[in-house]
């Protein structure tokens, strides 16, 4: 293997050249004297030609998923030979040699169609395969692009990236739903969220982005819930006027969405999902105000209710998308009940609270609010919510040495990703879901005593 | 508060005009019938005079973190009163109106000078206090520009970002230094790196890179070690030469500390470091033959010796810095009994491994290998360590459907923090460090039972 590997993509500027590949196989076509197959690298995809008995042999020996380099000469197709569907369709590489670096196993299941019929257990079961067909690895680019684009923004409004811990003392948030750790010979708990510590944090850097682990130990199996899921979180110091928050939210939100869906069209167009429409203006609803639409609208009675629930945020987006020409609405002044002991009451009427929910076509995708910034409000927040100021003396000391009005916000990014991609389950926009059942594989058929070593040096 | 807010650093755009500032008061200096405060906010610190008996008495009553909104005319200082050690000390806001925001409690300790000056256990106490000193905030803006840098840079090489789970079915790497967590009826564990979910990635994009939670239940207390640490990986399939893996290490690594050092000059000289000397080629060195030059410098006897010690580390490095000018030393080829099951042997002499570490002025700040890529040498390796097959399913599975060769590295952020700045603590580098005895507080002064709240939303 003397001559330096190519790219895929960079074939187009070897025409008539050698030029060596190394890949993965995907489907062979071997029809006796001649044979193709599709070789994938991290750049793309592109059909290999064999036109001698030897190689053409050697083709039909190849598996799906063999790891194999190929030296050839790139060549442009005969117009009736182009495939239109794929990026490198008008070209192939006509092999000269084949050499096979690493053998796969017999397939599980097909892998060449466009789509992968497999059941979910499946789909997660067989992660290292399932992962590697196109349509499902695509859902790993657009996260990707999803993360870069959040921190791209978060920097546009000039926020510092901080990096907080998951080990806890006390359960984050308040609430029952925490998953505890044997910390040596204490109890610890993993995070439901990095609210505290950037909240904390805004105390001394004005505005901080983190994207971080959230856990919760919902003891039920949904859709849109995952155990271990990330979680992109702003939090900004110096509030004026509770718009800027407002202000903030929507800038990030639809910017994300709008650049990733611009960057990734064809990812959009694969999974059938039409390009976003995001207004100049995002319209606003108070919660009490799209409660009344979605009764004008269903004939539905809400209220008494103090939440919106999963078919009322369906139900408002269209509206949004009827009215505004939007995907996005974004909905604000929840009950101060029912959100987290540090959320702030609205001073005009505290039953609500300064609080949002951004909607995307159906589906919140991001939450927060305006904080509580004074240290005894906030202790009596607490207290009345049951949430013991004992566990927090680090984050109420914050607190007391000087902290600006503020508020902040969270994504979650499996979620996003899942919506964007209109994916039916949020365990397919994760790359190794954690749920109730399921670490890895199924936890039923787990050996759970860790193996012992020592002395050894990991990395 | 009807004019715009303005941050310190636009201050130059307004002299001679009105602007309204927002922060945190610094140091108060009340001389009567005028009196000074500094003002800290994200974007610097700059001097605010009071010069009528109102305003002056007003400052006087300040505290230092308060926060504080004050509207005034920015002026030129004049020859004699320009502060050439500050950024802003050629200009001052004359103040026509000051509104605090929110009162700080008196501090607990002197936070006006330079230098901090509390030992490590306060440090740590009053973290949300402490970090507000203007030298101990520096060390996490140069953390956060290592992260990018860390990212741009595994961009250039082609690498996707993923995001991996930190809750695992068994022990990651082997090893009984993990921390079990209670998963509903199960038992599972805290990862001890992503290390083996990035090998798994690379069989489906090639080149992957992420920055994760790393957790290690070590049961000791050492200036050294988190027992959660941020990591920064990078793993890279199709290689073909153990080289290619040293020339990447080597760009990131390098790359890293050079562009955040020139970004972040005067932070390396707030904290008396000097600008890293990085060569256009680092030397690379067989741990046999470092071994060999600390023992003709040093005079000790290092041949049954299976690692370098930090002592041994440090005189390597002296060695690259009198005889390359460098201050990064690459040191390959480790005993294949002291590294990870997952590390390949040197086919060429087994004994040693095809394993890195990176160090830079006397401290390892990278570690990696190329890996083993056979499935059934794998499971030899394995096996060979105790560590049980069984726990690796979907692991194991990645090298049965086509693995490429490939290898990789990984940094660890605080660490790297640390070296960088020369701090003497790695718990210094991190914004709220983990170990045995600490979650935030120190665990003996905590309560430990998670507190109860329900049917409320977070965020």
């Amino acid at each position: 293997m003397t001559k330096q590997r190519s790219l895929i993509r960079d074939c187009p500027q070897h025409i008539g050249q050698e030029a060596r590949l190394s890949g993965w196989v995907q489907t062979v076509r071997a029809h006796g004297k001649i044979a193709f197959f599709d070789l994938r690298d991290r750049s793309g995809i592109l059909q290999i030609g064999a036109f001698t008995p030897e190689l053409a042999k050697q083709v039909a020996d190849l598996h799906p998923q063999d790891v194999v380099s190929v030296t050839g000469i790139v060549k442009k197709r005969g117009e009736n030979y182009i495939n239109p569907d794929a990026v490198f369709g008008d070209m192939e590489l006509e092999a000269t040699r084949i050499i096979v670096l690493h053998r796969a196993l017999e397939m599980p299941f097909d892998m060449g169609g466009k789509e992968l019929h497999v059941e979910l257990p499946t789909l997660l079961d067989y992660r290292s395969l399932t992962l590697k067909h196109h349509k499902i690895s695509s859902i790993f680019i657009i996260q990707a692009a999803l993360a870069d684009q959040f921190r791209k923004l978060a920097r546009e409004l000039d926020c510092l990236e901080i990096f907080v811990p998951t080990i806890a003392a006390g359960a984050t948030e308040g609430g029952s739903e925490v998953f505890p750790i044997e910390y040596f010979e204490h109890r610890a708990f993993l995070t439901q969220s990095p609210q505290l510590y950037k909240q904390m944090l805004v105390g001394v850097f004005e505005r901080v982005f983190t994207i971080a682990k959230a856990y919760r130990a919902e003891p039920s199996v949904t859709t849109r819930h995952l155990t271990e899921a990330t979680q992109m979180d702003i939090e900004i110091g110096f509030i004026e006027k509770f718009e800027e928050l407002l202000d903030a939210l929507e800038f990030v939100g639809t910017g994300m969405i709008k650049n990733v869906s611009e960057q990734h069209g064809d990812i959009l167009k694969q999974f059938e999902v039409a390009m976003p429409l995001v207004p100049t203006t995002v319209p606003r609803l108070t919660f009490r105000k799209a409660q009344e639409i979605v009764s004008q609208r269903t004939g539905r009675d809400l209220s008494k209710e103090l939440d919106l629930n999963p078919e009322d945020e369906k139900e408002i987006c269209e509206w949004a998308k009827e009215k505004h020409k939007s995907d996005f609405v974004t909905i604000t002044h929840f009950p101060t009940k029912k959100r987290a002991f540090y959320t702030l009451p609205d001073p005009e009427n505290p039953e609500y609270s300064l609080s949002y929910d951004l909607l995307f076509r159906g589906l919140e995708i991001l939450s927060g609010s305006q904080r509580i910034h004074d240290y005894e409000q906030l202790v009596s927040a607490m207290k009345a919510k049951n949430v013991s100021p004992d566990n927090f003396a680090m984050y109420l000391m914050a607190f007391q040495y000087g902290m600006p009005p503020e508020g902040g916000f969270s994504f979650g990014l499996e979620r996003l990703t899942m919506k964007l991609l209109e994916l039916a389950n949020v365990r397919e926009a994760s790359l190794f879901p954690r749920d109730m059942e399921r670490v890895d594989m199924r936890l039923s058929l787990h050996n759970e005593e860790p193996t012992k070593t020592s002395g050894q040096k990991n990395q």
